[in-house]
């Protein structure tokens, strides 16, 4: 965090008046953690880190808040909710917006909805533009609801570009899950390309879907299946835990605040759902003791749900 | 869990007119999760089971408890505080008393404490009867505070071993951990005896002070120091973390649930301080990737306490 954001940051602190501030940090910039405690203690402000894993908005550190802070600090992600004495930081990453030129020749429609991930929200202008000069007509939602970024799309919500209503997505972010997400949510073609590597590709969701009617398989038989419910502030779908844990005679709330191999082992039922973050089932399974399986995939093998009707789950 | 302990279990539900209950069981007894939720669901009770790691009565589910459920089980341990809705279901294992003989000829002193985990207590006016039966003045503490049984004690709190003043401390338990801490606490001969396999030895601390000096000299030059505070309910110290935090210009308090070695490593701090169970630092220090120091260290390391003052930490 250079100085400049210290001391718009102080400046926040400053007029809201808060003396005890909590700061909460991602994986990826943990490492931030100590330097900007320390500039914040300079700057006269008492100082609590939350060190508990944090992959997103949906985990605020509220009991660090609650523990007596005025104020917490959540860097690296857009609010996916309204919070009082929450202060969002982004952390925007940079790069050529060249680098789309290796996308063309995978994008021969006219019109492309185009969705990127928070840290590269702020050049969804520049992109706009680009695209625009290189003659497509570029369809970029409004931010809304979870995703309140022009263009933004999480790994739990495609909404961005479902509205689109284009015959084709680009994404511009790292790594296939969210682009085989969005094939899923919209049935359009989508490329995906990394704006760090330069990398473009079609996406297909064939693979995924193979393996998780796989995973649906061998979940059937199953007598004693945990409904995971997560206790973190963005993804407690309590309504859907109560919903599917109606389903079957065997099914069990289970509350959870990390979904780990080791918990999921040591409670012993023989499949779980998962309704906590939805990244968990699609990227986990192949770590996890049982099959976890999304709240639609639940719904199919206990048979209220047709096949053809599979979705992927998002958070509404 | 026996039939008969559900409806022991099933009256008390009934007593406090609790409908919707959350059920905590530690690592050790998870497996027993679905059938216990099963048996409560057939008797008319909704259900949701915690699924986070547990290790004690210090970390209750209380998030669990007040997302909803009337009434809170724990099962496995006595507890450490006074809780409204919280239910202590205790987890008794049994031995052969006789098994006591084995520890007998490492016991010369007349006067003995007696002292044991909270699974064996139920056992421990057998254990007197038996040792007194073999000449010995028996000393065991009345229950307090931390420790609620007749002669218990905790790896957090070894009062039950020091109010003896016995110049002998037996404890029937299993490892070498309570032991050694009592060692530390009493100045006392510990002789442990593990009640399962029938093996008994006298303890020393000597290897622990020699491993544990070495992490003090290896955290010496630190500049950035996380002072843990833990967010579990009974081992949250607030005040003592605050009060080491103002030892060092260079640390901060970081606010943790689960203390693992990937998070010790995320955050990036060259040394910490650990305010939470005090066995984290003791038992895990080769998991982690830089030193956990114990208050009582740091205080050395700080040069606020002489290094012929070292004591075992305890939860008071």
């Amino acid at each position: 965090m250079s100085l400049n954001d210290i001391s718009d940051l102080v400046s926040q602190l400053g007029a809201r008046g808060a003396k005890k501030v909590a700061l909460q940090f991602p994986e990826g910039l943990k490492r931030q953690a100590a330097e900007t405690a320390a500039a914040l203690k300079s700057a006269g402000f008492e100082v609590i880190v939350s060190g508990d894993p944090c992959y997103g908005a949906c985990d605020l550190a509220l009991d660090t808040l609650s523990g007596g802070a005025d104020v917490l600090v959540h860097f690296g992600h857009a609010p996916v909710d309204n919070r009082r004495n929450v202060i969002f930081i982004p952390w925007a990453v940079d790069f050529d917006i060249s680098i789309l030129e290796k996308a063309l020749p995978l994008l021969p429609e006219k019109t492309v909805g185009l969705v990127t991930t928070v840290q590269h929200a702020h050049l969804v202008p520049a992109m706009e533009t680009f695209l625009s000069s290189r003659g497509y007509e570029v369809r970029v939602s409004d931010g809304a609801g979870r995703t309140p970024l022009r263009g933004q799309v999480l790994g739990c919500s495609f909404a961005a570009a479902k509205s689109t209503g284009a015959p084709a997505i680009l994404f511009v972010g790292t790594g296939v899950f969210h682009p085989i997400g969005i094939a899923l949510a919209t049935k359009a073609r989508v490329v995906a390309l990394d704006p760090l590597t330069g990398t473009a590709q079609e996406v297909s969701a064939e693979t995924l879907m193979r393996r998780r009617f796989a995973v649906i398989e061998r979940a059937r038989g199953a007598k004693m299946v945990g409904i995971i419910l997560s206790t973190k502030s963005g993804q407690a779908r309590q309504a859907l835990a109560k919903r599917l844990a109606a389903l079957s005679p065997g099914a069990v709330i289970v509350a959870m605040r990390e979904v780990s191999p080791d918990e999921l082992l040591n409670l012993g039922f023989d499949c779980y759902v998962n309704t906590a973050c939805p990244r968990l089932a699609y990227d986990d399974q192949v770590r996890f003791p049982k099959p976890v399986l999304s709240p639609q995939e639940f719904e199919i093998l206990c048979g209220v749900r047709p096949w053809d009707e599979y979705a992927i789950d998002e958070i509404p």
